[in-house]
């Protein structure tokens, strides 16, 4: 066998094995017995230990070097031998005690953070989140991939992206959001938000939410749906995609746009061509492109007014007929298209929801830098929030205590967020150029052609481009987030009547 | 470390690996999208070659050979040497070859099998099967444990047991069953069977049976309950035991005794004690000890006048008032006890059940020592059964097609089933001589004192000892049958009127 055959044989064991982890996690998240949490930690390190010792065998490394030094290999190939280096560099790079450093502190932090956020008081997680920063600045040093260490950690999330394309495209971004939402924020013609926090039966809404992820096509035969805390979306085999679901009796929009969104990712995992299927290439080109694609469905599609037009009838018929015999259509779709500055990064709508990242971009890179220490955070996030939103930030909880990554030395994940809006935006802005009867289509409760039009330029391709080659290769340019700013523009301003 | 503790440690990861395995089984049966058959099938061969291939390491080997020099083990550790050779020995006598085969051909003759089943036609599985006949006489050969081949194959699933000594056993029971059977069956006044081929709503049957199995003392911390095609129970972690069950909307028996016989196993499967927890002896004495666990909670205690005076009333009131409106708590446990030959094995009654069990230990044993070819097994057979039940075989599905065991050449597992209601029979009537009072308990709804008194002398020893030694140990006499017939007498004649 070829170099080339043997890589894609070993690779697809190693696969095979993290489908077998994520079985284990996504178990552990829908079915877990509370008493048996152990028990299952301890599966979880065998797996990645099995997976670790398997990826960094000399016979790995050794195929790969080959493989690299083949000249004529076809485009699958070579994002295969790409991605190979990248995942095996990432695991020999950092020394095993630095592995096992980061894993009991992250436990550790992570219990830190969630007693802070529940006190409120950042004192208590203070000394583990500095332990982990300098954890994952080592990390940084060790990997040195990009130009500046936060640029390394950005990278291991969005391959290809650097601190200071981020920063040229949020800066660009920034004045002219603050501007729209100024305007939102002034209208005297607001949504009527409290439709969406009546008291919804939840089986009902569990029911409605598998009639509307079934009719954007996901597949039951190739995944499922379940409940969990935490709603997620996990693929545990090339033929088998999980996402769950959370309910909240009292508030809509989680449930049915949670369901949706994880839809969004699902349908990306199922759609790899057969050819990268169990191969390393079976995989989301990036976090960021990933996010296009959840959220493209949740607000794009999923909060538009023709999707609503097919839904709203058989929400309020079917489901709902008391709870919204007040309600119509235009109401319904304003409501869940209220902009509002917030304090939560998880519960903005999609306008303000990119300066929730900016702030973090910010406050991470100079984190991660040296420029600010553990310590200043909480009165450097609240500085920098009054002056994004207008809001002052009264506790921690609702402030840098908030999110659950920094505590797992997640630094460089926040920005795929937005990007991810970004690139959905002007993916989506190419598939109505191309299909201008998308919408139509919604109001027909048909969502084929524009699954098609993603199979097609986007879910495939898997991990074969870079997610900027791959959103060029699509739009024919790099990035450019005009196309976020006139979708929200377009969509906003006649929903608060300017 | 000591050898000793090196072995724990090494026998504690291939647990663990087994656990990760036993997931993937669990959740194939309960979980798996119909499209995702193949993409499980190929991680479940790589969790059985990465612990075949640490099992057979010359590093087991050898702690295994260090390990059995040492002359002052306790009997914990002892057993976990003598079960660590056991294993060890099986993986090594085998060729790699051997398994490879036998999984290939177990696929084929599985399919063959169903085949032939559902149009009744041997001729469709006799090649498959006389092949999987002929490699499991080739592991009976390497293997080389027991007095005969035959016996060297039971020991696969009764450590300990052979041909010679079942066979002594069965010889005396078959006598006295027949007997017994000939006796019931004449009585003119027999229960009433089709109080339980009503139609029983699937939702409250679930719901019921929760109830009982929660009473039972099933920890719901500890394990799940679920639902799937084939009731089964599987343990997970030392932590984690999970139990299924099977609604019929039109016959109400295999919904609620198919959980409490799952729920026998599991309770077994839990009780081990911590000591011995992710170790090679967190597992059943033997099948047929883990039978006897499941089918005394089934039968022995579920079809007891007793626990029916506790449930009837809740399953009356609470559950189906209109259903059984008609039915006295008599008359229900006449039902439930009704004793019938008939050509299914799975549906027979706790009286009948025996006799198909010794039909197919006289019929397996011919085949296996070559003295029938296996296109003579029908007529044989059938042959057999008209002589024990005095019923003619009209079609093979009915007759000898009708278990899966033969086509995945589990020869010697039979047997088992058998051994479990008599070791049930005898150990509980020690329970009973030294706990006089439990069917009182479970007219309380109190199932405390049983479960007691089961971990106390069962459930905590898992492996440690062998099921004969540990029969002995409780009841201070070797497996004797007179137990199960007189249980059988005191308990069917009344129900009989006789």
């Amino acid at each position: 066998m070829n170099a080339i055959n043997q890589l894609k044989e070993e690779f697809t064991e190693i696969r095979r094995l993290q489908y077998i982890t994520a079985l284990l996690g996504w178990d552990t998240q829908v079915n877990l017995p509370p008493g048996s949490y152990k028990g299952r930690s301890e599966q979880v390190s065998i797996m990645e230990k099995i997976t670790h010792e398997k990826l960094i065998s000399e016979k790995i490394g050794k195929l790969i070097s080959e493989c690299e030094k083949i000249s004529d290999l076809d485009t699958i190939d070579s994002a295969m031998v790409r991605e190979a280096r990248r995942l095996y560099d990432h695991e020999v790079k950092i020394p095993t005690e630095l592995v096992i450093e980061i894993a009991k502190t992250s436990i550790l932090s992570h219990q830190a953070w969630e007693k802070a956020k529940e006190k409120s008081d950042f004192s208590i997680f203070e000394p583990l989140l500095s332990k982990m920063i300098e954890l994952e600045i080592e990390v940084a040093k060790k990997l040195d991939t990009g130009p500046t260490l936060y640029s390394t950690l950005i990278d291991l999330y969005e391959p290809g992206a650097t601190y200071s394309w981020i920063k040229s495209v949020f800066d660009g971004l920034k004045p002219r959001l603050v501007s729209i939402i100024d305007k939102l924020t002034s209208s005297n013609d607001k949504p009527n938000f409290s439709i969406l926090t009546r008291k919804y039966d939840p089986k009902k809404q569990w029911d409605f939410s598998v009639e509307v992820v079934k009719k954007l096509q996901f597949d039951t035969n190739f995944g499922r749906q379940d409940k969990s805390v935490h709603p997620f979306t996990t693929t545990l085999s090339s033929t088998d995609t999980r996402i769950t679901t959370r309910i909240n009796e009292n508030f809509f929009s989680p449930g049915i746009f949670g369901s949706i969104h994880e839809c969004g990712h699902a349908l990306y995992e199922m759609g790899f061509k057969k050819e990268i299927h169990d191969t390393i290439l079976a995989d989301g080109a990036s976090m960021g492109i990933h996010e296009s694609q959840s959220r493209m469905y949740e607000n794009i599609i999923g909060r538009s007014k023709e999707f609503w037009t097919h839904f709203f009838p058989i929400l309020k018929n079917n489901y709902f007929k008391d709870t919204l015999k007040d309600v119509n259509l235009d109401e319904f779709h304003r409501a869940i298209n209220t902009v509002q500055p917030s304090f939560i990064r998880v519960e903005a709508d999609e306008v303000t929801y990119a300066l929730h990242i900016i702030l973090r971009f910010e406050i991470e890179h100079d984190i991660i830098e040296g420029k600010i220490e553990s310590a200043e955070i909480p009165t450097i996030w609240n500085e920098k929030f009054e002056k994004l939103f207008g809001l002052q930030v009264m506790k921690d909880s609702d402030g840098m205590l908030q999110d659950v990554h920094w505590s797992g030395g997640a630094f460089g994940y926040f920005p795929t967020y937005a990007l991810g809006n970004l690139y959905g935006a002007q993916i989506y802005s190419d598939a109505l150029r191309k299909h201008p009867s998308l919408p139509e289509d919604y109001k027909k409760g048909d969502f084929t052609n524009i699954l098609a039009y993603l199979r097609e330029n986007v879910h495939q391709h898997g991990k074969i481009y870079q997610p900027r080659d791959l959103v060029k290769r699509i739009t024919n340019e790099d990035l450019n987030p005009d196309y976020f700013i006139e979708y929200i523009e377009n969509k906003f301003y006649p929903i608060y009547k300017i």
